[in-house]
């Protein structure tokens, strides 16, 4: 589809100073245009991008999701399960999709799904939800800060009418003030349905910052001052959480642990509490759990999510408890931002990544998609807690990494 | 060079309970497993994965990098620059490439380049190297843990000689007691070189612990306590580092401030103070900066480094100065985990993606294609910090947003 | 008032085994109780317990507050002010009352409030308020953990019902609830009016708790689950606060910065940044002040608080920005917890510190008085904070500790 | 003492404005001086200082402690034990001195303190050692930053012996750097011996910078940058430590934890791990433990320490782990600030304090009153925990405290 004179023509008008490099899908279609960068890198770098150049869609379909396009990075993906998942919102076998240049990763997954089944399937639930924008205010001293916070705890219907207007799907939960001199910063948190939601509530509080410019004496200074937190490790969100805030647990018979895990319900709590519970408290950390960012990222990118919110998704506690001589293994997600509409989820392979999960698109009812995929990845994670501090115990983890080639 | 017929009767074989999905590889070639598993998966769920399964080069070169493949995701890959880094590896102009599915954020990335240039480029450093890997032991109680502690102090060049002799790489640089109780964490950083290091490292790790059990009553619980710390948000990273300590900074001219952001040195200082420091103080943060992780996110996915660590790579403190009217910005991230061999950058198009940086493979010195990368994120992020603060600055996020469709 | 035959006598008994060290207020009075436990530890340590011994008051006025007295410790008291306040509660000129040991902290903040009083006095108001207990209950899985959570939302008022009938003062304002895995963790928070209210919370949530455990499956394995968070550096407290939320400010015009405190505006802004912002940022911190926890301490000692909850008292961020010209000032204390009846307050030197605030006792309105004992420490900090910033930009710290002898 | 005319006539000429309430021991003696101030005090305010100016020691002798004294508060001081103490430096029984005005903390020490004893005493030790201050300097640009940390690693030697000129006892171990942006934070680490030291280290770290900035284009912005970390929560504190890193251990035979403290090594595991492992997590917490800053306050007070490093000695992680059927308990305070020589330790009572542990002055061989004060510390903080979690697990918690009247 690429017209590779046209592409060769604009490269040399970018190289002559006429046209700037992100104004070329003003003079070409996108793919043309797409073509064009390559051959204007590759001269500049040395670089072939034959295999980047190599995309499977029309590149116009990526024209919501970036600029200065030259193609596409692939990343292997792959699947574990199916697994049985209990969820409030999905119910029953899935296969769970996974994008990693990880090696291990898929098996560990995989094999911590097969003792689920055997378990009888992983409970999962969505506690808590809402996505949170805060901006900050600058006023002239605690006085008028203290005025300002009555002020927002007064009139939170107006703020709600003011940002609701700009968002057929978005509904404003509540507004929650801090202060710290004068600066004060109001957490908006939002219901944003199937919807990541990050850039909707970005414009909802905008138009609710205009409403307390005009009727208070506060003085906007970003529509973002970090209290959201957006791709920032932050207590906040670990504590009072961002988008899913998911648990997903299971127990497993100890013959099950014994014979397909090969160690001891009593040998893989000792380990989760000296590793995720004792040794991240003494790393001083957000996260006590074994490595539930790599399921989230591997998930993420098969699903079309924000790579960049694997930040988030990484503050998650996983327990493991000796009960009645079996083995209770849980892990819970505080923040886990996922979105079926929207974002990267409509790119053509994200999209299929979804669809194995059969959760693309709004759900009915609204949000449910979204649960469901929050559920899923809890699944996922608990799957690869299972399985590598259950590797730990047994000793495998160098050895197998080693066989795998990671 | 799939075989539909093979691959159909492989999948056949799954169902009937005779092979299992992960033994697809012993019996027909990558890519015949992996039209295979897509059958299966197809038939499970429903879902289409013609575009997954379209991926551009032989399954089996995936082998190290994923197991269960059933095909690829193609995140949208765009460059930003040339941006003028001068940094100690990397000297000169450089594309940077970035892949996402996060629109506006290459624009923005890209205006900020241009600024960088129009200021002469940025500084970058690595400051500090070094992987690391904390596996923990149990002693008998704090008498032991102190012997143990001892013994390691006086014992540091047997555990590097076990350490080294697992690789023709790394070198072990120093070995850092942490004691709760009668849990003993030993953490080991490496020079890793131009590795990531992960995987060689915990290899490496592992000899070392042989040791130890071997000369002391110490006995192994797990080769990572969580000390490490890999994948998790912690403070050790934050203060520590992991991976590259690496600082970006410039100083931009008061005029290029007010032409080309629209704002002033003194607007943009303030709006730091108030969301990057003090919010991110309020939001009780690992993270002082605005969309650091953006940049790592698509920068680690454009070249094959482990998408879960960009969880680390957000551990970033942003700060903007005015400096005789001029504008002093620096990006100084704290755990940057990057490789430019092994792991994911040997995929073809993220293969192409270091290359692009002119950083694949090993460097000369060794070590030093990593330290480039490295400098060059930063950068990279650098322009996204200056391009993001003056965008809200000047009060554009939520139109931006609206306008490129975010 | 001591009788030296009956305290040999006693202690003679304990040595013997008939007597346990905490048993003498049984068979004697509270001082001659003091004094044989006295001679049995200066038998055992070979130590002189003559000034401990030297208290002013009887000892059975401490009964509500000490087991096992030997007599009392005597920490120097001083005074610094007075300073003009201009609070929500306390308004008008106070001296600080002040305990401690270390030398320079008297003549620090004696030095801060006469900056303040030149800059017309220091606003303070407390922003929020409420006291917390969270206990923690085990239940079968995130099933019972999410009917837990919602039992919870529909019972606010049963719990509120229970939890009051143990307490004449204190009300419910909320309960959140955390879930991780099968431990669920209610924060109920509370109005204690002017009681630091710790003891009593606890009688309450345990009433509370008695409920939950009637009306659900859920078993309460303990009244606090450290979610509270008592006593423990806590990001759950910095960020949402605990017992009182106070901020204190000031603008200082420049000629007094110049005259006064012999350096400018922009010194102490650029000083603040650089040390208790950014340093504070590295640090991985909590306090992103100087020294707030000197002032709090002192303070808490002079009026008798508990000096355990220092801890959290350090939970604070001072903000330095330049304001045409002048210096703006602010400091942000999140989780003050203070009261002016209970615990030591009733002690004779203690209640005489209150007395000197004029906030002993029960406040009209009901908290009023712990409210102004809040803004008091608040402005005391600020004051604490203005001289040590003025004093580090002008280069005096080590000169002055050295001249005063620290 | 007090000479009531002279101080009627010093506390008139303070009214009149002729000398300034810090001025008094100019003109009269200690005693008189703070008998006017009192005075002054008590007219503005109204408030009787009776009791907090009967002080027991001549005023002069708190001259290094306080400024503008007007007296003494008297806390309640109280023993527990004697327990026996198996540490490094203090090997024997010990009464723990304890100051405090919450009722029921001493009573819960003292019970402790008998179950340790039962178990044939407590392991204590000093695992690392080192006073910090960390000073920050402002550099061109992280050029200029990586050249100073060159800079500093090649003379190491110059700074020490810079530093060390300014002090008999003090002796730098090493100098750490962190860089952010064009700040340079160095952090200084001492070993001071018996000295808390914090006086000492600022002296010697402003000789050292003074050599810094003559021999390179850094400019010293602070003594302190906040890296040291004092007075403040921070991880960098909890993770490598500050003053001394102490753990004590115990483990206890089940019939005593089933007699003596009715109930179970597994309840009190569970509530362990519940509590102070995952709640703490859960709260984003540095804090892992009961109430470990009850007993260091208490001790702290009673011995002369700083009241403020109460918040650094909260950084302590409690475990509880069942083994072969008995009670494994132990608590690690990462960053325990204490000294036997200097500051408030030279005041009667809190010298009495001292005497009790026998740990006053300087020890021999140096450094080992103070290590020995820090292990009798921990052991009261174990015992403090032991018998709150056992008090917890057998629910008598709010009981206890009704009963005791806190």
């Amino acid at each position: 589809m690429t017209d590779a004179t046209t592409a060769e023509a604009l490269a040399e008008r970018v190289r002559e100073g006429e046209l700037r490099l992100h104004e070329l899908e003003d003079h070409a279609d996108a793919d043309t245009a797409t073509a064009a960068r390559r051959l204007l890198v590759e001269a500049q770098s040395g670089a072939s991008l034959d295999a980047v150049g190599d995309y499977g869609f029309p590149a116009e379909r990526a024209d919501p999701n970036i600029e200065n396009m030259v193609g596409t990075v692939q990343v292997p993906m792959g699947v574990a399960g199916p697994v049985e998942i209990r969820g409030g919102s999905l119910d029953g076998e899935r296969y769970l999709p996974l994008a990693t240049t990880e090696g291990a990763l898929l098996a560990s997954v995989n094999r911590g799904c097969s003792v689920l089944n055997e378990a009888g399937g992983a409970n999962a639930r969505v506690l808590k939800s809402g996505m949170t924008r805060a901006p900050v205010f600058r006023v002239a001293d605690v006085v008028a800060a203290e005025a300002l916070v009555e002020w927002v705890r007064d009139n939170e219907d107006t703020l709600a009418e003011a940002a609701e207007e700009t968002t057929s799907h978005g509904e404003l939960l509540d507004v929650t003030p801090y202060v710290v001199g004068d600066s004060v910063y109001l957490r908006f948190r939002y219901d944003t349905k199937d919807a990541m939601g990050m850039n909707m509530v970005t414009i909802a509080t905008r138009a609710a910052c205009d409403v307390v410019e005009a009727e208070t004496d506060a003085s906007l200074v970003a529509v973002s001052g970090n209290l959201c937190t957006d791709k920032k490790p932050a207590a906040i969100n670990a504590v009072e959480g961002r988008g899913r805030s998911v648990t997903a647990d299971v127990t497993i018979p100890r013959e099950v642990v014994e014979d397909r895990l090969h160690t001891t319900p009593e040998a893989v709590a000792e380990l989760n509490t000296r590793k995720n519970l004792v040794g991240s408290a003494k790393a001083a950390s957000l996260g006590f759990n074994a490595h539930v960012a790599n399921v989230v990222a591997a998930m993420f990118l098969a699903t079309g999510q924000d790579a960049a919110q694997v930040v988030e998704g990484s503050n998650a506690i996983t327990t493991a408890d000796v009960r009645d001589g079996d083995l209770y293994v849980s892990v819970s997600v505080a923040s886990l931002e996922v979105g079926t509409v929207g974002g990267g989820t409509k790119l053509p392979t994200q999209a299929e990544g979804l669809d194995v999960l059969g959760v693309r698109g709004g759900g009915d009812p609204a949000g449910s998609n979204a649960d469901a995929l929050a559920e899923a990845i809890a699944v996922g994670a608990l799957a690869g807690e299972l399985n590598l501090l259950s590797a730990l115990a047994s000793r495998h983890l160098s050895s197998a990494h080693a066989e795998l080639g990671r």
